[in-house]
């Protein structure tokens, strides 16, 4: 995850976040490491229980606190073109309390990722309210940028090749864990890094965060095969289709039927998707057709998530969501349908908002394989 | 992981927990996913951003709140034959309302893996304060049974015979990225994951926390080799050695001697380590042999930390912990010399402290290589 864009683009980023600072009425942000940090600066750094913080000041210099252990590290992102000061600190020394010592008094929005034992001692420190940055970072999160799209587009390029190559491995025999093992070299040949592979045959299918299992296939097992990975900068990939061991004419009679339902819940939520309308709507659209078809209680998750370099973030496609879809934002379209004890079933693309609609990164067929 | 301890070891330590609770006057803990659900209940579930909630009451029956997309995962844990009621969330839901609303009123312990938007939403709800779990709990995690330290010791067993390979594996020629892939491939023969993979040949040995790069290996570089990996019930190991290319003779003097520095430097922590001596005290001798060599500048960390379904846990072994060690606690003594733009050495073990002394779970040779 060295790929990093050019060291403007960081540079315009950090502004932004100093600027939603200002329009928020913060004193500054604070961030760990993670995804919002790698969105700052091009930075993966990762430091385990010690503070690793970039400082952002509504005002002023951004300041990036990391033990003297990662210092080295933080040289393979942007950070070294961008008018950041890195400050480095030894075990024993009090690393929160220079990191709040950056800001002016008032508000201070903390960083998705930072841990309980951190977010409790910055706020014994900071004499004012906290804040989740999430709230005020994902005004930049949220839309990706051309650049962004073009990275999520390779992603779900790369993944797509891998489901292509799924119809060989689910052979009769084989166990879903032998199936996993195939998928997770398959994933790594596209990717730099194995995200997650799911597995489900059977009734595990009715599982949706199974992973897999010693269980073996058999004709007619309905799988749900759900993987994704991450590439370039970090953006990540995440595409499931369902499949029937020996072809579909072998599923359950009900199974082909609930996949047409499926297949139409996931269109119906694509029909939906536009700017202007609530991230709401379209788990609505998804939700509404599944329901009618009697399958409502079987469908026990939202519609979607937002994508990019996290795997879940905003927007949430999902019930109570009134956030307004706009262009540039990416994100699952994923129903699914879970007969406990029998099979599970989902469908997902990632796809982005367009001017006028929604594009599906993913170019994999969609029908039940 | 899905080895387990027989279910009555987890019942006893969530009882414990409880009885924790009332002896601190908390009216209960709530835990996120990570080590610590996995110390009481065998569970290595993840939810990514959704909540995942043990919510220990001081008084009355634990509740685990998971998505219901994961209560399937939950099964693979003791938590079937444990006294814990199991209760299932769907997207919308207020999950944190229902978990705080387990407790009665009065301070929370909050579990060490929440992240931010956790923490703050659950801050809303509880209306008193706050306190990290990680100090509630310690008392538990920081001594080890003898069940847990035969898991300790079969890890660390599992990486001397990583460590053990190294030397066949460092050759002229061969750049650091070879050696990490061969590295992860042995690390998973001997566990289920690989933590880390440390090869920092040269002047990237003096970045303690460099993974590995293109750079070729060449005669005579000095190259610290620190890999880790997870395996049974969830334990890992942490074994760092360091190597010079065609053997001790090609190294530049003055690492060699750094070299004995560095291994008497280990020699006084281990010497220095037994019940009733601070945490601080240990990492004060082996840091006091490497000042008086005159390399005190270069030991830019702490001596160790403590090791078991975290890599790095209590206690720490660093300046300004008064903890007093006692029999069972198991922590790494991993002494480093890092010069800048020349070479950087380590030297780690792990240790588990005994009635009288510590004894080290790791056998490998200690000598340069």
């Amino acid at each position: 995850m060295t790929d990093l864009f050019p060291s403007d683009v960081y540079a315009e980023r950090l502004h932004r976040a100093a600027q939603l600072c200002r329009e928020e009425g913060l004193a500054g942000i604070i961030i760990g490491t993670g995804p919002e940090l790698a969105y700052l600066t091009g930075s993966w750094v990762s430091s385990h229980e010690r503070l690793t913080a970039l400082v952002v000041p509504a005002e002023g210099r951004p300041v990036l606190f990391a033990p003297e252990t990662d210092i080295g590290d933080l040289q393979l992102s942007a950070l070294p073109h961008l008018d950041v000061l890195i400050s480095g600190w030894v075990d024993g020394e009090d690393a929160h309390a220079r990191a709040v010592a950056v800001l002016d008094h008032g508000p201070v929005a903390l960083g998705s990722s930072l841990t309980t034992l951190h977010v409790l001692r910055l706020q014994e420190l900071i004499d004012a309210p906290t804040l989740p940055a999430a709230t005020t970072l994902r005004e930049l999160f949220m839309r990706k940028d051309a650049a962004e799209i073009e990275q999520l587009a390779l992603a779900a390029a790369a993944i797509d090749r891998v489901q292509e190559r799924v119809p060989s491995l689910l052979r009769e025999g084989r166990t879903e864990a032998q199936v996993a093992t195939d998928l997770r070299a398959l994933i790594l040949k596209e990717h730099e890094v194995v995200d997650f592979v799911i597995v489900g045959s059977g009734p595990n299918g009715a599982n949706p965060h199974h992973s897999h299992s010693a269980r073996v296939l058999k004709t007619g097992d309905v799988v749900v095969v759900d993987v994704g990975g991450t590439r370039g900068p970090g953006y990540h990939s995440d595409s499931t289709r369902t499949y029937v061991v020996g072809g579909p004419e072998h599923a359950p009679r009900e199974a082909r039927a609930a996949y047409g339902v499926l297949h139409a819940a996931h269109a119906a939520a694509l029909e939906q998707a536009r700017p202007g309308v609530t991230a709401a709507s379209v788990d609505r659209a998804a939700r509404a057709v599944i329901e009618e078809a009697g399958y409502g209680e079987f469908f026990i998750h939202r519609t979607g998530h937002g994508i990019g370099l996290s795997t879940h973030e905003e927007p949430y496609i999902m019930a109570g969501n009134d956030l307004l879809l706009e262009p540039g934002m990416c994100f699952s379209i994923e129903p699914g349908i879970y007969v406990p004890g029998q099979w599970g079933m989902r469908l997902e693309d990632i796809v982005v908002v367009s001017h006028d609609g929604v594009e599906s990164l993913s170019h994999q067929q969609r029908e039940l394989r």
